[in-house]
């Protein structure tokens, strides 16, 4: 099978591996009937497993790897003890042009580590960037950089901002992405420095991109744009607000309709709906991280996500798998020019 | 009547002033029959407004201002030109003595503009810092800076820290507030240099704060400290991305119980949960934001407030007013010392 039609997956990563893992990949092999998936972990333990799931007959090859990454080993202990765990050959797969992504639930500072080593950064991109998922009243939006970096320089904001858009276009199905920049106010003379500067650059360079300029935090959520382009620590506390936000409503919901029976009658009818807006609310749905910016691509799925997220995130792998994403990036990398964005 | 027990309000200011504001004062006026209250605005308007609220009588003294300070005023026109506008004459009411607190729904940057230049500065503040109320698991929690300032070195957030402690105290009727910084990650290597050195400097400057570390953005509406400190960019993004979603899940929620017939019918029958849950996601329940730091109490109502909006933000403002916040904030300064955070 051709590579790009193929996911390697570390089937040892995540907080109920490789239960939730051996499930998810058959929810996904039933999904996608093309594909097909490399499964890296102990033989001995994954073989009864996938002979157990009708959906991955012929199409899953199990890849014997004794050891795993455990989820409080330091990047730096990944790098030097990694070899040869289930995490380490599920990237090593991308790498070697066997598979077209890698799927991974696992430690995220190794795996972010290990894709780094392995897979190197594209050229023209100085610091990757993790994507997130977001929720909105529109549908969908991506957001990034969600913690890879602590801080972003103006150049880098461009960087993310070309990643993200193609990367929108690959996953959220949207031809041509809005991208807007965070800030804390829509005139332009707030907020930092660089990202004013990366703002007169998105404006001025010529990319080929639909760049809405400055949006606030608020219009996250409300859909404003299809792309959201941050520094990692502003990105990261704004996922984990947000996050935090919807659990607290989503608590405060079960609270206000369980305090009586005539409240639990009423969410008892109300039900149709209210399932939907747990659907929204639900992580599952949003599922899967990556690390733009390298030369394959390496996705990393929430460590505590069920089957269905699992499912998510190798759809995920393979849409990106799948697409130009990444010749888009570079050709609008290219539009900057060396003596732009590229360098540094 | 003792200055401590006069608020000073700014009758023009806000989206639907004065009506609202003349309303929100008869509320909050009902709730304090200690209290009394001045008046700054045009006079022929405001007379027969406070005539038509018994419980305005012999309690509200209205004092003209022929001008107004407009919502598209830049901070530098305000200050140029706001001499006599009602909001100008509400914060000089504070500088001379003649009320406690002040409080304004109008222009924020102007309000923080022209508090600044009337209140000035406490001694060992080099940055004030703007405050917001969050509503959590456990009760509220208090935020800054939300966007006085841009950026924050570790000296001003430790300042940030040793006011935000002292606020909670006097708003939220917590003897010994908890303090937490935020960062992306709980681990001490993780974070922007500024933040980490702050999180030693608190930890070691024998402050009499109750500091707690590290916490995330998710542990702000869990409620896990009472003041969560940041710099003004990330606590603005932080405090608009989490309405943001409040917002969306609202609507949603709106949907889903609307959806047909009987989802509404089970939506009457819940009622008495989701009044609850609708009144935890009211801003006018957590309305008010001061400007720490000075050496007067300027509170800013939001410009969308309701009356009962407008009556929390005065209530605030008197709870500042009757508190030894201030001198509890020269106190901590004092014990880093002026060569320590006082001086910069």
């Amino acid at each position: 099978m051709h590579p790009k039609q193929t996911l390697s997956v570390d089937a040892m990563g995540g907080d109920d591996a490789p239960g939730i893992v051996i499930d998810g990949v058959a929810e996904f092999l039933s999904a996608r009937p093309d594909l097909s998936v490399l499964l890296h972990g102990d033989e001995a333990l994954l073989a009864p497993l996938v002979a157990a799931k009708p959906a991955m007959a012929g199409r899953v090859t199990v890849l014997h790897a004794a050891e795993k990454i455990t989820s409080d080993m330091k990047p730096s202990q990944a790098l030097r003890r990694g070899k040869g765990t289930s995490m380490w050959n599920a990237v090593e797969a991308v790498k070697d042009g066997r598979a077209g992504a890698s799927v991974s639930a696992g430690n995220t500072g190794a795996l972010m580590a290990i894709s780094m080593l392995a897979l190197r950064k594209m050229e023209g991109v100085h610091r990757p960037a993790m994507t997130a998922v977001w929720p909105t009243l529109r549908g969908r939006t991506i957001i990034l950089d969600v913690g890879a970096n602590v801080e972003a320089d103006a150049q880098q904001l461009v960087t993310f901002a070309i990643m993200g858009e193609a990367f929108a276009r690959a996953t959220l199905g949207i031809a041509r992405p809005t991208v807007g920049l965070l800030n804390i106010g829509s005139e332009e003379m707030k907020g930092h420095e660089e990202v004013r500067e990366a703002h007169e650059w998105l404006r001025a360079a010529g990319l080929n991109i639909d760049y809405r300029g400055f949006i606030e935090g608020d219009d996250i959520s409300a859909g404003e744009v299809d792309v959201v382009v941050t520094d990692g620590f502003t990105g990261n506390v704004a996922l984990k607000t947000g996050e935090g936000v919807a659990r607290m409503l989503a608590s405060r919901m079960r609270d206000a309709f369980t305090e009586n029976l005539v409240s639990k009658a009423g969410a008892a009818l109300a039900m149709g709906g209210l399932k939907k807006l747990r659907s929204l609310m639900d992580p599952s749905n949003v599922n899967g991280g990556v690390l733009l910016g390298l030369g394959g691509i390496s996705v990393k799925s929430h460590g505590g996500a069920d089957a269905r997220g699992f499912a998510r995130a190798c759809e995920m792998a393979a849409d990106l798998a799948g697409s130009d994403f990444q010749t888009e990036i570079a050709a609008n990398l290219a539009r900057i020019g060396t003596g732009g964005v590229a360098a540094e």
